[in-house]
């Protein structure tokens, strides 16, 4: 998979590129990350790269002619470009298995709150990583590239990704660690119980009551099993009896 | 403000410190930005950092001792502290505004999918930067620091941010700047009008189209003034009309 960042600032990614996941899939050839300065694309001296706002207001507003240029330039037929954006739609786990299914995506990092409208003209999509203001589409992008190169096949050491939060609707189950006992705190005892069957009953109970309780947003659109709603019914029964 | 970062990378963080608004304001003194690594933390030789989750499974977890022994190190009593976590609450621009707030704040990035979860006992809530899975939380804190420290008094050039998406509830008009034609896409008339009545109009009108459109969930939840709904009733009469 190749992935094509435009941004104003390429020193940005250095670090993010040495990021263990993302440096061992760019080595073995899994993923390549190309970080493409849009100054490039800005001609003349004074690289012109942004501009008072039409019709007034405060900030500046990065304009089209370096952004499109850039497109034109570094895109082929394939490439899916994403213009990263408080307005774009809300990336989710689901989009990120859908651009990891992708061979070529190129984002694009602008001023966060202004670029030329006529760019949204010339991409395939418009994401946000969130409802939340950033500096700059670059912070939005190492998420986005982050979470995508961790599904490519042969990124992840472990590649058991299916239980994780997200992935199934639902929030993932409380995990412990050695010792069994910090400090007088103790691990559930059913973790050391050896009985495959309880701990994993044990753990889509607390996927399920802690979905409920952090996410009631998530566990309404869940499709709960008859088996699901056993389980709830019952660890709710022996919440009241406590 | 004082922001400290508790991560196994912290050099992941090197590049994000220089990204202008966070230097900028860790110049000014505005924010002062540090980034601890917990492996201080791990004693001995082996910094003996992660292990196998109880009840089996994939994947490693963080053990909570060299966590909680950092915490019990660094925090103050006004130390208000946060578990990056997919688990946790939706960081949201509000949530952003209520950090800024504070003078003292803790973030702790773990192996995304995996801390002990004796840590949560321990941290005054958790927070997840949205539905996805990420390596780890490093990537969500630059999320959070980012959102937070341009909220802070003086760290942006321009100070004006509420007309911002996501400020108001509802995600921001186009912007257009220089040249007027790019290549015949030309730049809405209204905004070389000069008309200020008329551009603030036009601006909140698509606003509002805009969220309907790709945000119909915040949409759903925005309190529409009469005046907003006389001006969509005219957009959508206009509509009908082309």
């Amino acid at each position: 998979m190749r992935i094509t960042v435009l941004t104003l600032f390429p020193e940005y990614f250095d670090s993010f590129k040495l990021s263990p996941v993302v440096r061992r899939a760019v080595e073995k050839g899994i993923c390549e990350l190309d970080i493409v300065d849009i100054r490039t694309f800005a001609p003349g001296s004074f690289r012109h790269l942004d501009d008072s706002p039409f019709g007034g207001g405060p900030g500046m507003v990065m304009r089209c002619q370096p952004v499109l240029d850039a497109l034109a330039s570094l895109k082929s037929e394939n490439t899916h470009t994403v213009l990263l954006s408080p307005k774009g739609g809300v990336f989710s786990q689901k989009k990120a298995h859908e651009l990891a299914n992708r061979q070529d995506i190129l984002l694009i990092c602008g001023h966060y709150e202004g670029v030329d409208a006529r760019v949204e003209n010339h991409v395939d999509e418009q994401l946000s990583i969130g409802d939340y203001v950033l500096t700059g589409g670059e912070v939005a992008a190492t998420v986005v590239i982050d979470s995508v190169v961790r599904l490519l096949r042969g990124a992840l050491r472990d590649t058991a990704t299916t239980e994780e939060s997200h992935e199934n609707g639902l929030l993932e189950y409380p995990q412990y660690t050695q010792p069994a006992d910090f400090r007088g705190e103790k691990v559930p005892p059913v973790l050391l119980s050896g009985n495959d069957k309880a701990i994993r009953d044990w753990r889509l109970t607390q996927s399920l009551l802690l979905t409920r309780q952090n996410r009631p947003d998530l566990f309404e659109k869940y499709p709960l099993s008859e088996y699901e709603k056993q389980l709830l019914k019952k660890a709710d029964a022996e919440k009241v009896e406590d």
